[in-house]
């Protein structure tokens, strides 16, 4: 087991109707507040108007900054970056999943930075500071809401590149697990197969494989994203299901999965963000493409012993290829694709999706070069 | 699954030779630390020089109060607030197990009132603030190190009761392994029976039985704990297992174990520190001989089905009395007493062992009466 530091100041309150709860700890923190939000889904499901009613009621001004998209772009990020600037707004709260809570990150330490707030994500500046945050969540996926990283796509040189800092961490952030109980099969999809790319990507890249009561808590949260979503697939108005999966997620990316593990590669996903970055597919679409495709590099490079453990512990088989059937078995039953091709990705495109890869590869410091990823990506067929 | 929030700020430096980090932490919060300590095992293991020295290189002056004890007192406790109230200390720091540490957070909190501190653990005053803590943890068992509670013995009245506050968070705290491998068996034993009852208690005291997050998470510590016990037992210098017990133990009180849940019982903690008040026997001897008695009465009670999820998912059986027999196994195998008179504790009392309890179940506002205590004593014969 390797030294780490784990520290997670955000305080989570969960559960039903507990997004109006976020206009008081808002209060507390600052008076007129960006509002960051995407599409209009929060419209639908009723988050928009208790959390704007709560923010007022607490005497919290509202600057509205909608449109986000998954993905977030670069551009919009920009734009809110001006708006919370000329508006003189001293908090940020974001309402909807993760790419919403993403740039919304991006906007809060961009909004305290005299320079280009891409340099952040490009390694040439550091996020010392930035407006407190507060997040309502409404689908479970990316763990954003309880941890200091963001992603950001730059369209303009189609790179999907990601920052860190403390200061990202939100304040308090809201998850009610009935917020998702509308949300449509893909992004329960998508959502189950994020988590599960954050829970494994350390587990099988640690450096220390012997750190097994993170081993153990891997297995945990595997296994509860697996369960809960086969239930919400059957049922979707399983709350306790909404609510194992909302959880699950959060814990998936808060820390706690890769504790003594010593160095990892996150290079699932340094491949995947190549891929949506490319041709704007869902992440959990991309890393469904992916993962079982280098499950089986992993197999050739590092031999049979964590996908064999993994197994067994999560889907209870007993070989290698048995896990990693099981993990395409899984993201075929929720409906994620498995294949380039069934993400409509033609495999010509290997090289250009490998060569976009290796600059989130290089700037992230990993030891793989270009034939390497070609080679992964050839098994995703 | 309930409402629940979860917060826990307390950073934590996890591995070897990470306790010298604590002297620049703690300049950063103070110029004079209190230096809580035991019977002097850190003087031993090397602890009390690496953290005296790296407090002093950082500028901070150190006034000490060793000579705590298991189960610590509140005179001794007293003796602390004065000392740092006379010598202006700004921070306190503390090296050693739980008992070291709860003592600590006590006298942080009350050298910031100016009325009596067991007015914190009676239920008639509330913390509010405290100085700033930081903690060498030499014993995995209490979960201390991560939590915001802590236990104090008031001789006189023979009550070992608790006090929370969100002030005694520690800041920071370094868990180095290492400072265990010299740990007696007797303290592995009562560290690892302690670490499971806090596990457990939550898990089968629950008014919803339907947070499958939690129960995993509970299943993984709990799986954790038996086997880097078994695994330490066999092999006192096996590093990793020391490790993995070490944050399991940590885990196993944060907060984590029990999100979800709603209410819960802290009832063989409640039947246990009458044990420990009375007869002044280590915390985890005295759970190892509750939770057996606990069980069968649950089962009684409450049916099988909690028992046996829990048997089946750490210990590989099937019934509730496999599950019960287990744990009696485990903590045999540890070399923990599971019956009143395996650690001289005549039966005759269980009355007045049941009265005392009813002091802290009164208190903690549970719904149980002296019968059934002395009831589920009676099961501990």
């Amino acid at each position: 087991m390797q030294n780490f530091t784990f520290v997670n100041p955000t305080r989570i309150i969960f559960g039903k109707a507990v997004v109006a709860k976020l206009g008081p700890e808002a209060a507390a923190a600052g008076k007129k507040a960006l509002l960051v939000y995407g599409g209009g889904s929060i419209k639908k499901n009723g988050v928009y108007d208790v959390l704007t009613g709560a923010l007022k009621a607490n005497g919290v001004e509202i600057v509205e900054h909608a449109g986000v998209k998954p993905n977030p772009a670069l551009s919009h990020v920009k734009a809110g970056i001006e708006k919370a600037k000329a508006n003189g707004c001293d908090v940020v709260v974001a309402a909807g999943g993760g790419s919403v809570i993403d740039e919304a990150k991006a906007i809060a330490a961009g909004a305290r930075f005299p320079g280009d707030v891409w340099d952040f994500f490009c390694g040439k500046a550091e996020i010392r500071e930035a407006l407190p945050l507060f997040t309502a969540l409404t689908l479970p996926a990316t763990g954003s809401e309880m941890n200091a990283g963001c992603v950001v796509t730059n369209e303009a040189t189609a790179q999907k590149y990601s920052a860190h800092s403390p200061a990202l961490f939100p304040r308090v952030s809201a998850l009610d697990p009935e917020t998702t109980l509308t949300l449509p099969r893909a992004q329960v999809a998508n959502g189950a197969v994020d988590a599960l790319a954050h829970i494994i990507e350390g587990y099988f890249t640690t450096r220390d494989a012997d750190a097994e009561i993170t081993d153990e808590v891997v297995h945990a949260l595997a296994r509860s994203v697996v369960a809960s979503t086969l239930r919400i697939l059957k049922d979707p108005a399983d709350y306790n299901a909404r609510a194992s999966m909302m959880w699950s997620a959060t814990l998936a990316l808060n820390g706690l999965a890769t504790c003594g593990y010593g160095g990892m590669n996150f290079i699932n996903h340094a491949i995947e963000h190549s891929l949506s970055a490319l041709y704007d597919i869902a992440h959990g679409a991309g890393l469904a493409i992916v993962m079982p495709a280098w499950f089986k590099h992993h197999l050739e490079t590092a031999g049979p012993a964590r996908l064999e453990k993994f197994g067994a512990a999560v889907f209870g088989v007993k070989t290698a290829d048995e896990t990693i059937l099981a993990f395409e078995d899984f993201f075929r039953k929720a409906g994620a694709p498995v294949r380039l091709p069934e993400a409509g990705i033609p495999p010509e495109d290997i090289p250009k999706i490998a060569a976009n890869a290796m600059g989130l590869i290089r700037l992230w410091g990993m030891k793989h070069e270009q034939p390497e990823i070609e080679k992964i990506l050839n098994k995703a067929k």
